[in-house]
Formats: C-alpha cells, structure tokens, sequence
C-alpha cells in the first residue's frame, strides 16, 4: 500500500447515520484538522496533496476503527470496491485494485535481476508486496520493516487475501523505523529493496531525501535494485521532479520512472522509481525474470491479476508532459 | 470527449450555495432521477454505470448552465483542473486532463495509416479531437457529425483551445444522428472513423451495436481504421467483452483494445476500440506514422502533450485480468 497523509473528512450527517444504523464512516477516523462534510453514508478523501478533488466510495459498514502511535487505522466495507484500509483519512487499499498497486511494486524490481535472494521491504504493512516477492521461488529471505504494529494485525485480521505473505516461513518481520533499520543494515547485502512509502509530507518525508536513498543503496549489493512509490504524474510532477534528481544522484546504475493504473489512488495513477546501483548493468525496461511465466507452472499460487511482462515495459512509457520533466533530470 | 450518460447528483446544500454566492454546482443540472446530496461547493459524479463510487470537484464558479434537445449542459470553473464541461452531470472534459483523451483517441488511428486524407468524427462536439486530426498534414477533408449544437457553442465559448479544431478550413460540421449520417455515407469513402461517443446505456446505446459498426466498416476504404470510445478496464469488463466480440466479428482486419490514463473520468482510465476492415495490413501497435516527430517540425501547431510513440505502443498492454477476457474475444 501506498501510506499516504492526508485528511480525513467528516460532518454532521455522517455521524448521524453512524450513531444510528452502523452506516456511517470517516467521522471517528478524523485524525487531521481539515473538516468538510462528506456524502452521507460515503467515505470521502480530501487532502491539500490532491487540493480541489475528491475520490468517494460508498460504504457499507464500518469493520474496525482504531488509533496506533502513529496514525488512525480504519476498515471499512465498500459498496464495489471489497473491504477497504484507511490510514488517515486516506484509502491505502482496497481488495478490488490492490493487485496492481502490489504486483508492480514488486515484479517492477524482481522480474529485472536474475535470481534475487535477499530481499528488504520497507513499510508495506499489510503484507501485499511480500506476497508478491514470495512468488520468486530464488528468493531466500525477506525482510520487512513496518513502523505500525496495528497495521500488520488489522491487515492479518481483515485482509487475510493480501496478509497471506506473512504466511510465508522466508518472511521476518520486524516493527520499527524503516531509516534506522537501513542505517543499520548490512553493506550490500540486499538483492531488491521495495520502499512501499507514504507521501513526503509529514513522517515520511525522510523517505524521499538523498540520505534515505544513500540508506538503501549502500544496503544494496552492486547491481542490486530499488523500487519505491512515487506519486503521480497527473499531480505531483514538481514532487517527481526532486526524487528523480535526487536518485540521479545517488544511484549510479539505471534511474527509471515507470507508473500504472490504481483507482482508488488520486488521479488514477501511481509512480515508481525503480533505480540500480553501480554494477552488472540493469535493464528494467526488458525485464529478464519472466515472473508470470514460470508462475503459470505453480498451481498452488493463486495467479498474477495484473502483471505480465508486457504491462512491464509499457510502465516505463510516459505522456510526454511527463517525459520531458523526467527524462530532462535523469540525463543531467 | 467520452459523452456518459449518467445522473447529475444534487442536495439541499449546493442550492444555498448557489443561490446565494453562484458557487454551487450540479443542482440546476440534476436531468435523472437519482436525488442526492453533495459535498457542499463541490461537483459530485454519481451514476449507476460506476456504483458505490464517485469523483468530486470543488466548484470556483458555474459559467453555463442550459437544456438543449438532447442533454443538460454546464461548464463550472473547478479549483484545480481548468474549465469542466458537463453533460447530464458527468463530467466530458477538463481544460486539465483533456490532452490524453483527445490526443489518443485521434493518434492511434491515424498514426498507424500512411497518408490519412479523409476522416470523419462521429460525436465530439468540443471540438478536441477536430483539433488533433488537423494536425495530420496528408488529411483533405474531415467531417463531424455532432447531434447537439449546443455542445458545440458552448465549447466554441468557454474552450476555446478545445474548439480550436474547428476553425480549420479542412473540417465540415454537421449538426445530427451519427447514426443515420453513417448509413448515408458513401461507402467506402473515408480512411479513419473516430467515434468520440456516449456510454451505451441511453441514447448511445446503438453506437455500440453491430449494425452501427457495420455502417462504420462499410464507410471505410479496404485496410481504413475505426477507433471508439470503449469504457475501462477497472469497472466495464463485461460492455467491453461485448464490443470485442461484435466488432470481431465486422472488422475483418485488425480488431485491438487500447487504453489511457484520465484522470476526471471513472476509475481513472477510459479505452479505445482500434479495429481496421479487410485490406492493407494495418499493424495498431506499431504506428507507422510518427506525428509526434512531424509535429515538431511545424512550429505554429501548439505541441502534443501527452501522445508519444512509445505510449502509443503501451497502450496496447494490458493487465493480466482484462488481457485474459480481450484476448478470449480477438482470437475466436
């Protein structure tokens, strides 16, 4: 999931029909100080990072509401969009488009290095990208690094489709800071690490700053590779801008932005840099591990809805209004 | 523009508004039956054809407001996506996202034809997809065919970077039926068809059915290309599998599903039916007729924004889950 900060919003009405028939939602799970009011019986996203719109799902009943150290958690059933995760006030998924945010975040990276072995996941509490990491059969072990316990257990308890990745015995989990547990991370020992971050406003900021990715190209081995969320082309181009420039900087290997579809993500859209460092020479536009062939001989994996090696090399093609900004700080 | 049917949503809260300030929206232009509220201020899309979902934009000000014979008509100015125009409440374009809509609907069928020279656009009223099939220097002639003239003052109005397209001298408007103007076409005539048309659910409904492909098959030459709008990926499956079979089985040549980001419309994502009749060989994924590299040469043509030779190509890859049901359709 993508942990976006944001506002959740609320109003009268809202509250009205939660006190009354457990059909309201957003109203308990206001954790920032923008309030609106909100379609009745409706879950509405609001926040300045997508200023003037406002993506609606219907809902049905509220599944669980709670407040961690570090953020308000909400599930909620939508009307067509299956159960839904809220940090915020802001959807990180729902069981209709998850698999696209999940599966190119991952199969982007692996999918474009042969055999990875070890793999880092930061954030990505709900399980969904280890999932996807734990189809590649070379991989021998996988760390994640999720700041908010009650995200992994809600995850577990609600979304045990997409939590099935903790399931897998390669997995260790461990509940902290992703930057520290970069910091202290071995030289060169990672394969792939998969920054599955929220936006660079509020606590994850850091996550989008030259010493962050110094942090995770120093844990990767020559030639090893990073994947992480980058915002959307439709609205955070001068965001883009600043990450491609600073991973230019840092990763000497291949610099790439690739994107997809996600509907319950603003706009529509959701970026990835995915990024080499200096050694055996990556090509992420024509991936070398054909993940989704080799997953059609393993029956026991439920298969791959979204990826394939074609919307692979179709994520790296960009509008040119994009392109220009982008290609103009990677070939600096 | 994509023309959706859908219902206009209002509530008691956008009429105090625009009684009182004229910054409400959607409530004048309510022409279904579907009574509900809004986010005060803002511009709510509800319609049966996206359920338990909805797009809102915040509303500066409304610019028009009328009823012709055919639909309701309102452009506001929204806070963050330019000028919108509105029809029977769903949203047709934005000055913001237009580019993607209008630029891949024309390109991809023209720039897989050499030397088009006459084109016809049913639908399309705005004027935006006009604008982009003047950019092909080999085009002789293009007709519209719009049934509602209102659609066309109104945009010639309030976009005019939009309505640009009809101040060529190439291009012959004619007010009326899509339907019956294609029936009367000579046959044979034209190289490319661009149906830039409504949802089909309502009047649109035959736009999407075999005799009215049939017609378009018939007014094209031998190898000619037809593209139309064909909803998304993410909500639609089960129209688009129909339009994939029908024109399966009218288009003897090439028969593709394509598909683009915008943002405004549901889901994120609208797609496109690229299909050729019996002929020369026409090959939509390798476009053959690279206006984005003639387009630089031409410096009085305001550049494209968002098509490339590249994302043309993209368009064409799909998602594991879509490809599984377009590809069971193409290849019968």
């Amino acid at each position: 999931m993508a942990e976006h900060n944001a506002t959740a919003v609320t109003g009268s009405p809202m509250k009205k029909l939660k006190d009354g028939d457990d059909n309201g939602a957003a109203a308990a799970v206001n954790g920032g100080g923008n309030i609106s009011s909100v379609i009745p019986g409706w879950f509405s996203e609001i926040s300045p990072m997508w200023p003037g719109e406002a993506h609606s799902l219907k809902v049905e009943k509220i599944l669980f509401q709670g407040k961690s150290d570090y953020q308000d958690v909400m599930v909620f059933q939508s009307a067509t969009y299956g159960k839904v995760l809220v940090l915020d006030g802001v959807i990180q998924l729902t069981e209709r488009d998850e698999c696209a945010y999940q599966e190119m975040i991952t199969h982007l990276p692996l999918c474009s290095i042969p055999n990875p072995k070890k793999v880092l996941v930061i954030g990505g509490g709900d399980g969904g990208v280890l999932r996807e990491v734990a189809r590649h059969s070379s991989v021998e072990h996988i760390d994640i690094c999720e700041i908010d316990k009650m995200v992994v257990d809600v995850s577990k308890e609600y979304f045990p489709d997409v939590a099935v990745g903790y399931e897998d015995p390669r997995v260790t989990l461990h509940v902290g800071d992703g930057v520290a547990f970069l910091k202290a991370a071995q030289e060169g020992s990672y394969d792939a690490v998969i920054v599955d971050s929220s936006d660079p406003i509020g606590p994850a900021q850091e996550l989008f700053e030259k010493p962050f990715f110094e942090s995770v190209a120093k844990a990767l081995r020559p030639g090893g590779v990073m994947c992480t969320q980058a915002e959307s082309i439709w609205l955070h181009m001068h965001i883009i801008e600043n990450i491609v420039a600073n991973c230019r900087q840092i990763f000497k290997g291949s610099v790439n932005y690739a994107w997809t579809t996600v509907p319950t993500y603003p706009s529509g859209v959701i970026g990835f840099m995915v990024c080499s460092t200096e050694g055996p020479e990556v090509d992420f536009k024509n991936p070398i591990n054909p993940i989704d062939e080799k997953e059609n001989q393993n029956t026991s994996t439920p298969p791959l809805k979204f990826y394939n090696r074609e919307i692979h090399a179709a994520a790296f093609c960009l509008p040119s209004f994009a392109k220009k900004v982008i290609e103009s700080k990677t070939k600096n």
